[in-house]
């Protein structure tokens, strides 16, 4: 199949049977829903493009495997180049959809188990990295979306696995079978899940001996037996249901989240690609963490175009355009956007080589990236805030303004500049109130605080990373200070 | 009647008629709308609390006029110490509502109005200040609520009224009648005004000779003929119509904005305070600005006050209260929070007393209070969406947590620390949400942008009120440049 | 002699025999030295200010004790009023000499030792506050300056006092005679100490029964037999030793820093005002450091208006002064600077009374205050250093500017706009340096970091004065939390 | 000679006859002139490390003209890989001197210069080129050092060259001769010019018709007849002249700054690479601002490692090094270093070819790096003046450290942790002192805000490279909003 088709991806999802909750019903249709239509729009999106001659060198790549042509989403990267361009697809999604399009946390999850179970294999002589390559071809040549799923619930955070009150709190195997594994426990935050034909689920943390039952690492279709979903209410998400196309903000694409269980899945060995090498499970956590954090320095660059344009609009048709303030606040929305895009492109080419043949970003700046991410997004939507007028948060709703009485009158009043529609001026408001504070917030803001890790997690990486010994002995160096000294570190 | 109880006044609102329209329905009972029923419960606190005896100094006062006790909402500040007080009443009010409690506009207002129109009088021997106390008496003998009213549409926004090309884009006297005037316009982002008995409505910027039509000042019941109310949609705004009262995080109190249009409003010559005197009208926006950039150095610590405790609640609920980089994320909320309200305090307590006697606040320190306001909930918000985690954006609903099949994995999955109920977990994050992305983020974070004067409307006053000019001939004494320079300004 | 003229002050000091040491040398008449001379200047402006009419109700006060009209530098806060008096005198000053006039350290000592001897008598029966009034007399009678002398040089930050492998690393009780203590130790960063009378030491933190002996409070003149100091170094302090008066920047005014070394200096029982009673050193810490976290939220204020008067002034001899960008930066420029006076003015108003009547500032807003100052002028050089533009770090000497042939050149080459002689622009630039990378700099960005206590002292206080707990409780009722939670604190 | 060793550099310099003033005297011989010695030392590092076997691949590279090992300095960038090789190289050499080396303003210049001379032939059929690679064959083989002289005096900054008062404010052609012209003006801000082998003098702006005399580039020996230099004077300049190594900071390495003077100047013609050409002066500004401002992103950040590695050297020796707090804010300097860092490679791994095949950064990237660059050194400089402490500014010279009498009692009161030697101690933090507030702190502060351009000037590129108009359609066509609105931008 090579390359799906925008189509085939709706009608290959038309055929998942998900168990799934949304706002306490179990849902026949997910694909029809309103309030999860927007974000398979999103993913298609990632399909559709890959079909455009003018995108095709970002969109896709050749299959180190099979040499066929393949999406960049199931990719692995084979050179710092692949890693740059894994960025400029991000930025560029995140154009089209100003929303999260969820295809990159399987990418990112597949490049990282990629490379730990092939060095699994070489010093343990187990044949997960042989398993992982069928996987691997499974999903390239099938254009598969695969949810990667890491983060468990995790309960008492100053506990292990193995201590917390209830064993379930982080996913675990539970029983070993001739023929595969059993698992059990729950995936949170998941992104896309409900968009994916297949989920490679992963530890979440670094693990000791006494963890072992849940150093998991496997592949399940994402509608097996015994998986439940349970749908993660968002800002406004009902305003989906509503009818209507402006409220929303952002009528076409979304994102969304659910909580992913698991009551006694059964996985067969194929699919089983880690289980109990707790020593492993820190590196794969740390690559995928990696990759994930890499993954903001585009797709967030991309939204961030969309809202500094939507601001520049709004602006615009407020008849504020020219005032210096607002130009100036437009230049450091870019500033800060693309010292973000800087972050994900420098990590990217320098990047190197893994054992495995697959590139790794490089960890510090990847992580430098994230951090920056937890930040600047804020900082940018809240000139965009400023730069709107406080009518984005006070402006009536689409049925008043269709409404026969009241429709002229807002027509009247709420007019921006000269020859703009009024409705224009309500569409990019709504747009703007979708990015700051609506559905899309949740993937523009928190998501950019906690998605990847939290930001306490990137800061870990900085100080392992950071090499603050080797600056002391420079700063020595320079202020004459020979010898070593004894103080205590 | 002195002080109204908070069942007098719900009673009063049930008897106003106002003509309102919400999500293109009219509305017969807005006091029973669930909509908008919590913005109501803010208002009915400003009243229940000032039966407190254990707040009855901050919520209540003695009028100059009548020497009775009256709600402080009513009062004109007498003394700096009035003026601390006015911003205590604002942060208590905060802390108990977490929401914007709507009176404070009018307070405002009348402060303002009371001392330009004395002014207007002196000058121009005018009778407005002798009306005014009329209307004050009946505000504060009824202990009535006010909507101050100043922020027409304005249409282009580089054009004076005059120039607009619909002539109804400043709100403005359409005719002049010997028993008083007619007026026409519209007011946008009008807070609580379906919880006001009367509408003060003021002119919104400083204004030419070619503008005298705009520069106008009245009182008008909020119910008056002629008068149409657009409630402006909030995010999340229809949670509050699901039941239940989880999901929407405050499931009290709320505040609402709308849009109000006067279509040949008739005001009878008692309550009109100012026709045609453009050149009263930049002081009288300035004032109100003033105060209410006062103002925000009160009521948005108090909500800050309770973002606070929400993060550390749910820091502990996570279980991570323990962690150093959570407690200093909270230290640095309570940091910027009480900086702001020493902004709030400092420009009250350089407050200085105006010819009518009424004191007003040191409005260069108002400005910096108020462009710090513009800054600082941003970050608290997003240092609490930090500590909150991303579970506040990825959670379940209510209808899913009372679900008999799905809530119970809910309970299991979704706990926190030991000993804390799963819903008390829950409920602390859908406060976050709340805050931060939904119906009091407008409050918390938009208005605290926009409200009481965008960022740029500070900026131009620190400017003139910033000396600047006396600066230069500090830093020339202290550098020995001695002489005047002939070098252009 | 009530207030001593500024002439008296310098003949007064004329007296005093230091034993101290600057650069390597024994400096004979310090009052003299070319290094030293322009800290005296600093000092003398608290004396010639106070005979200014113009400035007398900031610069005098009556004495609680005797009546009289004292320099307020010597007087005790009676009300909120003096506490606010107090940071506007402090500002004026700042804006006189662009410097650290350093006898802020004296009068928030004698307000911290006052009300805390007072408690002591009250609670043990001791006499300490009868001696201290009888010291406070002295001053206030012969307007003397007195330096507060708490910091220690602490050896192992990790220990306390009495396991420090150097006995003397904290200031202590070597022995107890029948007329009086011998004290050994020293105190580091004394701020103006050669510009004292008198030296009023503290203990430098809170401590335990261990280290009773530390915990010692006493007057000594400044010049008494046993005392040695050891000046500090400051960035360009050598220029003063040039001649000239252009590339100091500021040629009249400074500050200083000593190293003091106490080696067995006696002090007669009547001047010792603590001796062992531990458990009262914490409380002295707080409010001393308290009242001086107050201070900067004037002086540093005054030094900041200054500097943008520097920056404002060099824009304009560039020819900048119309950019909107620049002004712009002086506006956020004059933002900053008024927030931390609207800390300074908060503390104040929002003060207390203590137990002896003097009135304490409000600790957390005082804290707050501090915790600004060690961002913001930081802030507010940058910006200055931004619109400087680089030449005042690239430009000539002094004596470059008047050497016959290269002179001309100068002139000719870097003149400004039309009109301004050059030695006006670099008179400014120098000016701009000398408060960010200068002696002042010293003053302006480092004292501000580290004066009164370094920003992590002021966020312990924060913590504990930030009211967590309550703000819990607010977040509770507000999110329907009913019922205590057993989760561990 | 391909590659000069660092004795001949020097011995190079000791050949140059330069016209020199340094406070207020002429200066015979720079080289051994102890205020300037430390910068030839920090150029010298360019020479010896590049015969280091283990940084040749930073150091050198193959020349495209000659196809010899040159220095990298000398060499036109032919890759993005070149381009991220010299950002490396730049962040070694600020690592190894912890201040300005000063050769990468030349290598900047010839980068610049060479693809638009190639671009001016290819247009004009000028010879500029030719010429050009000739200079460049010259310097490469020589390994000679050049000055990149740009900035000129500008006087009036609102009027353009020909419209200034004097019209040798900016550098102009004042006769053309048959043999060559004869230039006279200025430049200011002359980094490393007495460390020179030759200037290459480009224009300072974009330039109209009637600036054509001012449009000019050459290069020039740096001792020429008729130029004269005068010395900047920096913060702390002097102390270099007292002896010792201790309270200089940074007693082997720095950088200069002076201001160039061209009296009547001849060049000959095979030296002069544009005369006239106006047209083509903006892209030579741009390309050279381009360069440098990528610059920046390397040696800034190098130093910035030192400054980081000094500040955790003096929280060691403080006893602090294990304070939460302490190691929050490395990790924070570390990460604003690798922001800087990131931007820097970004914009290199970005980098196009130009049209005579030297690569060019991408520009939107490096102005967004420069722009970081103003803010970050100054917050990673803010973060260690905390953790280092306040004695950095308060503490004694060197010379009472080696006084018989009072250097005991430093050594006694100023040690820190067990073992570390006083000395020690006393040594990183004038490090700390130098990099923040000394001579260094004029190359990693002031420099890093206006070197390569002040602030404002990247704004204006940015704004231009930012493609507003792009976003705005992105956001148009999320919003919904079809057909071009009629508003006027």
């Amino acid at each position: 199949m090579a390359l799906m088709t925008a189509a085939q991806y709706e009608e290959s999802l038309r055929k998942m049977k998900f168990n799934l909750y949304l706002l306490g019903e179990k849902v026949a249709n997910p694909v029809d829903h309103p309030v999860i239509r927007p974000s398979l729009n999103a993913v298609k999106m990632t399909y559709s493009l890959a079909h455009d001659p003018a995108h095709a060198e970002l969109m896709t790549a050749t299959s180190h495997l099979t040499g066929r042509k393949i999406n960049r989403f199931t990719h692995l990267h084979q050179s710092a180049d692949d890693l740059m361009k894994k960025v400029k697809m991000q930025r560029l999604l995140g154009q089209k959809t100003a929303a999260c399009f969820q295809r990159c946390v399987g990418m990112d999850a597949i490049n990282a188990v990629e490379s730990v179970t092939f060095e699994m294999d070489q010093a343990l002589g187990t044949e997960y990295h042989t398993r992982f390559n069928d996987f691997i071809r499974l999903v390239q040549d099938g254009d598969l979306t695969v949810d990667g799923a890491m983060t468990d619930p995790k309960g008492d955070r100053s506990l292990p696995p193995h201590k917390q009150a209830d064993p379930d709190l982080f996913l675990r195997v539970a029983e070993k079978r001739a023929d595969g594994i059993v698992v059990r426990g729950a995936k949170c935050h998941q992104t896309g899940a409900l968009n994916s034909h297949w989920i490679l689920v992963m530890p979440t943390i670094s693990m000791g001996e006494a963890d072992a039952d849940y150093a998991v690492c496997f592949a399940v279709p994402a509608d097996a037996a015994g998986i439940t979903y349970i749908y993660g209410r968002q800002s406004c998400d009902t305003r989906k249901l509503e009818g209507g196309d402006i409220d929303t903000g952002n009528s076409t694409f979304g994102g969304h989240e659910s909580l992913v269980i698991f009551e006694d899945v059964f996985v067969p060995w194929k699919d089983v690609f880690m289980c109990g090498e707790y020593r492993y499970s820190g590196a794969l956590v740390e690559r995928f963490a990696g990759y994930h954090r890499q993954s903001y320095g585009g797709c967030k660059v991309g939204v961030g175009d969309v809202l500094i344009g939507a601001a520049a609009l709004a602006a615009e048709y407020n008849g504020a355009a020219k005032a210096s303030h607002v130009k100036d606040k437009l230049i450091e929305m870019v500033h800060l956007n693309e010292t973000l895009y800087a972050c994900g492109i420098a990590c990217s080419a320098a990047g190197s080589r893994t054992a495995s043949g697959t590139y790794l970003i490089d960890m510090l700046l990847a992580n430098v990236c994230k951090q920056n991410v937890t930040r600047f997004p804020y900082e940018i939507a809240r000139l965009a805030e400023d730069i709107a007028g406080g009518l984005f948060v006070t402006m009536p709703s689409e049925k008043d303004l269709r409404h026969p009485e009241i429709g002229p009158k807002i027509e009247k009043y709420l007019g921006g500049t000269a020859g703009v529609p009024t409705e224009h001026r309500l569409r990019v408001l709504r747009l703007v109130e979708n990015l700051t504070l609506g559905t899309a917030a949740v993937g523009y803001r928190t998501e950019s605080m906690h998605g990847a890790g939290s930001p306490q997690a990137q800061r870990i990486m900085i100080a392992r990373q950071g090499n603050i010994e080797g600056k002391k002995e420079l700063a020595k160096k320079i202020a004459g200070i020979a010898g070593a000294d004894t103080a205590p570190q």
